[in-house]
């Protein structure tokens, strides 16, 4: 298993073989939250022609510039122009077009004088107040320019972002796809949600809550479930999954080398256990594996270890594969609500819960008592992250806290 | 259309015809993100049975306290107890049972000797350290107790949640489902993006960003897309629509009563177009239609102010109707970096950069030029909000900010 490492070590071996998924060509809405893997250039300019910015008449500006109140200008209404359609007529020395909002506006005119600067006319038309020259426009390109970038690569793309690609004309994307997770589970006795547990069973839980985390960190998430305890049913389990997995998690199942997982790892490629210097879940299993080299993770069975295992080693592969410009989750430093032992020489991760008090963050531990309680993860926040050097953070104490979720009370 | 209206009144018209949807059964991790409609209870104990906490040796406690490093107790191993699998020994006085890590404590013990504090043995052990009585285990509801509240309705399924339910043996829960969003848009001479748009036709993005952002919110968005600019046309793909939704958007045609979307609406149901004292997108469509009085929104053409509407209005309807506790985006404080003109009279929202510089919120606009351009919404994370009774906020002045990106930087 060779000598412990820290949590630091760890990550950064397992983050070394890791790369962004291969770019694929996607349709919008189905780029939603992935990163973008080109430079997006306008094709044309938007608005493609200049418009009306508001109903009104299409002029030439110097036939209304002396245009007031007490000296109207009458200009014949040569035609309308709809939006949406060409404009089939051109504007004359001395003429008009009315215009909808939005319509093109036609040859020989450059300005738009609105509606309510005139009578309304449709075949004449009083202006009662002289445009500036070049007003009432949305000039083509004047909101993006043909050739100009619009989204540089490496953007999240979120309803805006995918608003603008729609509108410069863009019906599909290169982005780098979310990566496809499998969850599985093994060990003794474990039985699904549902059955009643015998003496000595228990109900799985370990792939309900990674798969749902998988998913929350952009993946695709598979659920494969229970595996049997057993090198054969592990390793043909695996070897199937491979086929469309870009990330394997297994729980459980790898409480020592000898254990089914870690045997399983060793055959289908470079993976093994590494004790890590952390708490809970030293025991922390990474390799990769099979002809593709897929990263595997192998995590405690116990699962708020599991869980820690995740957020802290799984999560940012997920987020490394997806290309995102930030693995990890964010850290805050807050104020210590009450005393914590830890565990010296390891870096420990305390379920948490963060609030804000007087203008500060302020953290207590979600439950008093034992590290492995279901109960207290459900009412955490964050985990309180306390240095391998520290065996007591006071109350009082400023202590470092991983978020987990962003809304906080 | 009535007199003018506040925001703050529009809203709490929208909000006043909103409720929850009906709670549905579902499976765990079609649950995911969902608000629980149930008080949760543990159908029984968690561990079910008292088990080993480590490997190690079911002894009678009184058998081995007065074991120590120079006069170990030796005990006969009656036979072993594996994970997974209950327990068909007893363990009389005098005697002990070998148990890995998880197994059933036997019938007549109290108490697991680690193996790490005896020699190991297979037939008989050798005890070399006299354990406290009722140590190395873990006790049947010790993590969660038959009958314990788990989780309160109202609570979001995350991933801890959806780990402790099925923990407690779970496999549905009663949340409150998705609502389902329709997003339709209408106009003038609208093409999808992939066809290069003509004179006078502009590419439709509206339906991309909404459907994004109300999947985003929480919602299941279906995007319609394009409808005709015709009454006929709009009323047949409402009507159609109305099956399957609990919530439409519809973007474009109500620059006025006389405009389609409003005339359909008043022909579907209680629903019109209302004037809001707001910058961009003053003519604000609401109402409910159809027989089960579904929510329709009618925003503007304009994608910026269709964003707008949709944040400020929209969302928190979908988050009402998932039964979300909080239903409006974070707003804090920051420190404007410069000079902001707005509309007096009116609430503005300027597309605004957040970020942190010397420990405080700070914010500048995402452009400096007129408010409907797309570039800047793409590279927003927040609406700076300009209050109805402010023309100009000073570069250094403070100012709202409503927070649509949790990332900043």
């Amino acid at each position: 298993m060779g000598p412990m490492k820290s949590v630091d070590e760890h990550l950064a071996d397992v983050l070394a073989g890791v790369h962004p998924l291969q770019p694929l060509e996607m349709q919008l809405l189905d780029a939603e939250g992935c990163v973008l893997a080109e430079e997006v250039m306008a094709p044309w300019d938007v608005p493609r022609h200049t418009v009306a910015q508001s109903d009104g008449y299409a002029v030439r500006s110097v036939d209304v510039d002396s245009a007031a109140e007490e000296s109207p200008v009458q200009l014949p209404v040569v035609g309308d122009v709809e939006a949406g359609a060409a404009p089939t007529i051109t504007v004359q020395p001395g003429m008009s077009a009315r215009l909808a909002e939005g319509a093109v506006l036609p040859e020989g005119a450059d300005t738009v004088v609105p509606t309510s600067w005139t009578d309304g006319g449709v075949s004449g038309v009083t202006v009662r107040r002289a445009p500036l020259p070049g007003s009432g426009l949305r000039r083509a390109g004047s909101d993006v320019r043909r050739g100009q970038v619009v989204l540089d690569s490496g953007t999240r793309l979120r309803p805006a972002q995918l608003g603008i690609l729609a509108a410069i004309g863009r019906p599909r994307v290169l982005v780098r796809p979310r990566p496809r997770v499998v969850v599985i589970s093994t060990g003794e006795g474990l039985v699904e949600p549902g059955k009643e547990p015998s003496a000595g069973e228990i109900t799985e839980a370990n792939t309900y809550a990674l798969t749902a985390a998988a998913k929350q960190a952009g993946g695709l998430a598979f659920r494969v479930g229970i595996v049997p305890h057993d090198t054969r049913r592990v390793l043909d389990t695996i070897e199937d999954q491979l086929i469309r997995a870009d990330l394997v998690v297994v729980c459980g199942g790898n409480t020592g080398e000898r254990d089914v997982v870690p045997q399983v790892l060793r055959r289908l490629g470079a993976a093994g256990l590494a004790e890590v210097a952390m708490e809970p879940g030293h025991l922390q299993g990474y390799g990769t594996i099979g002809p593709e080299s897929t990263p595997v993770f192998s995590l405690p069975a116990d699962p708020v270890a599991a869980y820690v295992g995740f957020e802290v080693f799984v999560r940012p592969v997920i987020r490394r594969m997806l290309g995102a410009g930030s693995l990890h989750r964010p850290v805050l430093g807050a104020i210590a609500q009450r005393t914590i032992h830890s565990y010296p020489g390891r870096r420990e991760f305390v379920r948490g819960v963060l609030d804000v008090a007087d203008g500060h963050y302020v953290v207590r531990p979600a439950d008093e008592g034992e590290p492995h309680l279901l109960g207290g993860l459900a009412q955490a926040n964050c985990f309180i992250v306390v240095p391998e050097d520290t065996d007591q953070v006071a109350s009082g104490d400023p202590v470092a806290v991983m978020v987990l979720e962003r809304r906080l009370g």
